[in-house]
């Protein structure tokens, strides 16, 4: 029989490497280097024209708990056979160095960097995986809401994914991340209370089998509106027969309970989408109910909403499921965490690459920032500008922009604000950072789309955002490659 | 500014409209009226001939810890304004009823009940939510961790997904389903630690980087793996170059730590994988180390599996992450949790079903039993049999089979053995069911494997395996069904 340990903690939610890696480092007595690694995603997902960043919260709790608890010592011990001076090395271990990242609903884009641990060269790896962990999938979803949302502009998109969504931790900061590029609500509870999203509902086939038929259901379901703070009605009409019994039946109620219930709309979850919302229209407004709205939840995503407005439906709320906690078109998103520099005996930073038989893996090495350089005449973005540390493009008058592969497409942009995307979060293991409420980063979110040209925000073939390398970074790239190069030519 | 509450509880994990529907109920006086739930996926994922079933022992804890705390309750009445009476009664909420379930490792097919829930109306609603995250999710895994297996045969697979993973508890309870099915190990230690699933890895380009070549961080790791307890040295070896740099530092390494590390191999994670493995494996051979393994990962899944093996790749163990844990080519199940019985006013049971406009959305009213028949000469399985709850199949010598859909293909089966392929787990709400280690999960999911005919597990195209409903069953669903069609055509 296995062993059980009593507790769980999120610091040995890591891969084995990290810990073994660390190991290494310890008896060798580097692991207190200094050392920077970045975090980044190398293409867009989804075919998409731009990245809307979260797990910024999440990441700032599991920095917060960063400990080794006993019952993880155990197990290290009896699992790996550390040795015990090793392992009270990790028990002391708590994170002491700077994160710099940047805020959730920010725009990002590929090749650059989101956020930047400069720690220990222990620390700095022992975070990687989970942070990869909690980028990789909020930041997929922010997504993939906002793709939706720029469909339906200013209809509601309500989240209901929770009972696809892959295990527990992806229902609620998957809906968290939706609302945060726009969603307006949350089914599940547990978010609303966690993360203070609306959480909203109206009730399932289910309760309409229960009492057998949907007047008798519709009439106990009102009244159980009644009794609500919002006294929101809105019952599901697709149980048994839509047209025939389900939209009539709703009618029928919300006449009975005029002025008690919100009579909101009502909700279709099968058949023609289409057709059906049409024709509910027509029995709605007949019956004096133009408001209502048409709530409709069917493996729902940007597509099938285009193509259900091609088709006039008469759909103006939009309950979306699997296809976006999933993110189903694509459901990972390849964020890494690279090294870009290390310290070296003599305490000097030593900028690292990794050289890759696939060109995209290469990295951009050394300690970088990010900047938006933004058009003061129009204020809309002109790309983003990666530089070196020691660099401040807003020196410049005219900022030389070109593209990091094809090196001669370039241009020059004067009258321009360039603006750092990265804020402290952590200063010496310290949180200097205050997190907005969700709202505001909603907000945040939403205005950064402003600043973005409509050519890279459609959803079919967007046009490419330039993410560019400034003359130094490029230059100190090549150089790098060309010293690694020339080092395993001297191996043979 | 939002309001903060103490704690977290899964209770709140479900639906706003489960809550809602149980006020109705409440207010009503049905609350606590029998109901049975039957979960079930409609559709195999990834066009597999059958799946696995994963997600019981996290179902377990959930059901054990089913409580309101008090700041859920804060939550419900300051967000939704329900009654103190009604908060009260949630209060005092336990589950007291049966779950019935298919053991984990199971095999299991589209349109049979996995799991059945006998409990209140009010209780068997509320968990429908994250039992349906919970199976949806690990079984979706466990079944593509089969897949992978199948085509890997005895070679391990390595579970390696973390960062990739739809944040945090998928990755943990993803791996658990992927070993379940077959896998080797996790590199993630939490899963380690929890499951007691064994947890490994190797090292990053990061750790080359950080000693700037492949000699000097290859020989630094080999000093680590002579002080671990299984001496494992399995060198990363695409960081720079992988035929130049790579591979010959492992050997040089591996030679000077010969009897000291065991040199399991190399791990290979870019460029061309199918090139690489066979020069590495020549080098490997030369120097004198047959037995050292090829370790490959990068985005693999049984595609790619299959086709690196018709190139002649040399590879022996296999790292899966992205493509695994997140179940990329079809990344939700669609299991739902429908009601099939109902007790009325009178304390008797009736069946009640849902009728769609998508034909596969109607459901098969009834509380059933479910049952794998075994063909009692070649220990195969004839099919799956979905009978009334009163019936039992073993009291049959000539058990008639036939599709559910197309009912004129049939066949007769005789000597034979029909086992109930569900268990009880929780009996008035206490658990009586005692689940087996994971080992032993492991070995039972295997062995089903040999009950099925191949043509059921090949990864293209598979035979559709036989789930039948006896007769009574579906005369049952068609009379039903009939009695709905006439209380609709009534109502106008």
């Amino acid at each position: 029989m296995r062993k059980e340990y009593p507790d769980d903690s999120l610091i040995l939610h890591t891969d084995a490497y990290q810990v073994n890696m660390i190991e290494t480092y310890w008896h060798d007595g580097i692991h207190n280097r200094k050392a920077v690694f970045e975090l980044f995603f190398r293409k867009l997902p989804f075919g998409n024209g731009y990245g809307i960043f979260a797990g910024l919260e999440r990441i700032i709790q599991y920095i917060q708990d960063f400990r080794f608890t006993d019952s993880d010592i155990e197990y290290l011990r009896d699992e790996f056979g550390y040795e015990e001076e090793f392992l009270a090395y990790l028990k002391g271990l708590k994170f002491t160095g700077k994160i710099r990242s940047m805020r959730e609903g920010e725009l990002v884009f590929g090749n650059e960097t989101i956020l930047q641990v400069d720690s220990t060269l222990a620390e700095a790896q022992l975070v990687e995986t989970a942070l990869l962990n909690i980028v990789n999938y909020q930041t997929l979803i922010a997504t993939k809401a906002s793709r939706i949302k720029q469909i339906i502009g200013s209809e509601q998109a309500m989240e209901f994914g929770t009972r696809r969504a892959q295990e527990m931790d992806a229902a609620i900061w998957g809906t968290r991340a939706a609302f945060i590029a726009g969603f307006s609500s949350t089914s599940n509870m547990r978010a609303g209370k966690l993360f203070g999203i609306p959480a909203s509902g109206t009730h399932a086939h289910s309760m309409i089998q229960a009492y057998m038929d949907d007047y008798t259901a519709m009439k106990k379901y009102a009244e159980s509106c009644v009794r609500r703070k919002n006294k929101a009605f809105i019952p599901l009409v697709d149980t048994y027969d839509t047209l025939r019994s389900g939209v009539p039946s709703a009618i029928k109620v919300a006449k009975e309970f005029e002025g008690r219930v919100k009579f909101d709309g009502i909700r279709l979850d099968s058949g023609d989408m289409a057709y059906l919302s049409k024709e509910a229209r027509k029995m709605l407004d007949d019956a004096g109910f133009p408001d209502a709205c048409i709530v409709a939840s069917n493996d729902l995503d940007e597509y099938t909403i285009m193509n259900l407005k091609a088709q006039g439906a008469k759909i103006n709320v939009w309950g979306i499921g699997t296809k976006l906690i999933t993110a189903y078109d694509q459901p990972a998103l390849g964020a890494v965490y690279k090294i870009v520099a290390i310290e070296n005996e003599h305490g000097e930073m030593l900028d690292t690459i990794k050289i890759s038989g696939n060109p995209e893996k290469v990295t951009t090495p050394g300690i970088k920032k990010l900047y938006r350089i933004i058009n003061m005449i129009n204020q809309r973005s002109e790309g983003d500008y990666i530089a070196l540390d020691e660099e401040n493009p807003n020196d410049e008058d005219h900022l030389k922009m070109f593209h990091p592969v094809h090196t001669y497409i370039s241009k020059f942009v004067t009258n321009f604000e360039a603006r750092d995307l990265h804020h402290d979060i952590f200063v010496d293991g310290q949180l200097v950072y205050e997190l907005p409420d969700i709202f505001e980063i909603q907000k945040f979110a939403l205005s950064n789309m402003d600043v973005l040209w409509d050519e890279y925000k459609r959803s079919l073939n967007p046009e490419e955002y330039p993410v560019d390398l400034s003359q130094k970074c490029w230059d100190n790239k090549i150089a790098v490659i060309q010293k690694v190069k020339e080092q395993v030519a001297n191996l043979k």
